[in-house]
């Protein structure tokens, strides 16, 4: 079966969720998150579980055999030829602060290699989605083809990355080598900036600790748009931690060099 | 004239500055800015133009005898009974990024005091507006009033700045010392952070450098909501400068006192 034949299915997969994790945004979890305390920062809410489950039960119905991968519950048949990697809500701390930069990540391997992938940002109705040869967006501002723009040097790109506290000290003094280079840094961005990298508004993205659902489900959309994604080393970044995403090679490169002089 | 006869207009106003912009947001701006480099960070945009050309004509139908102070044209009889005060596109830099954290602030003054304000962001179609007695969300999460949430420490608090790379160095040792105490602190809000406070999600912002149309059209909101809105020494933000904005006066309190000690 070819990758593409999942598309409707992820769509649908977006709506499930999008329904369940809606009633908490801008409700309950700022009042809940008071009374918890700092266990609330962690991404295990209600909305988080709701659209997990929403998505596993679907899944099940329709891809019995397909392995799921998910940030809330138990991994299933991770050695299935297909197997689902979904995080409900990338971006936790934005969602929590009634920020809209958060969303949806729904990604597909088949036989561990990323072949769908799809941003969905409920509350904004936006889509961010491909299958690594081409990628999509669906919005308020229309549908269209994603397509990365093209950046020669890091001196005039655009870098986002969700916090430099969130980062090492070593790694962070790594960072710092690319960001006082750039045009411009930008911070906060979670999986929006990616998806910015993909529609050819943001350039280059440095981030570390990221979890494998937190990149593997972008990596057909940023792919697809004619990005690369790598770790720092310039190896596939399927297993997270620290990434490197450019929409031009030729700023990646540079970016790669600069993080290794660091 | 009571404050609160100007809520048809300012919506009207809104209309009329979404319509200009938008067609400016995640289009030509991008490539646009590719080329004519780091003069295309400045807020000098089309889009900002084109917003503030449709303001200040429907008001100088309408208001011929009012005031008019925005970002890119001239101050217009600024000795009026009214000014407005206009900031078409609050976040350049999250506009030219393609993040949704932009807004557009509109501000009414009488007799140099706030009593009208709205941020309004037309790519979500959500608007924050209030007139210091009460404040009102309309988008796509319905419509409701803003209430600001209890709070009573500043180590409970959630708190906002746009970066702290843009404060001087006395400024940010400042800010560091409350940014080492707060529950969690993120960046890159721009305007959203402000009315994110007036909603009850987060609970301080402290930031410098602003302009006077940055804050001025906000303190309505954030007082109509039950917030509070001063300098870092207490007195009132209508220059703009170093502000902290707090939904609890508990937290705006102590965050004043560890700016002081830092």
């Amino acid at each position: 079966m070819a990758a593409v034949d999942f598309e409707a299915f992820v769509h649908e997969l977006a709506d499930v969720s999008g329904r369940a994790i809606l009633p908490f945004f801008r409700t309950a979890l700022g009042v809940e998150d008071k009374t918890r305390g700092t266990a609330a920062f962690d991404p295990v809410t209600a909305a988080d579980r709701a659209s997990e489950q929403a998505m596993r039960a679907l899944i099940g119905r329709h891809f019995p055999a397909h392995g799921i991968r998910g940030e809330e519950y138990d991994d299933e048949r991770l050695d299935s030829e297909f197997v689902w990697i979904l995080d409900p809500i990338d971006g936790t701390k934005s969602f929590i602060a009634g920020m809209p930069a958060w969303g949806t990540l729904i990604g597909l391997t088949r036989h561990g290699a990323p072949c769908w992938g799809m941003m969905h940002q409920p509350f904004i109705r936006e889509r961010f989605y491909g299958d690594g040869s081409v990628a999509r967006y669906r919005g308020p501002a229309g549908e269209r083809r994603l397509l990365v723009r093209p950046c020669e040097r890091v001196a005039d790109a655009l870098m986002f990355t969700t916090s430099p506290l969130l980062m090492n000290d070593a790694d962070r003094a790594r960072f710092e080598v690319v960001e006082r280079q750039v045009r411009l840094s930008r911070y906060g961005g979670d999986c929006y900036g990616y998806c910015m990298v993909a529609a050819g508004h943001v350039d280059l993205i440095i981030e570390t600790n990221l979890k494998d659902h937190d990149i593997v489900p972008l990596i057909p959309v940023i792919e697809g748009a004619g990005g690369i994604v790598t770790d720092w080393d310039g190896n596939p970044a399927l297993g997270g931690g620290r990434v490197v995403v450019a929409g031009d090679r030729r700023v990646h490169a540079e970016a790669l060099e600069l993080l290794a002089r660091g």
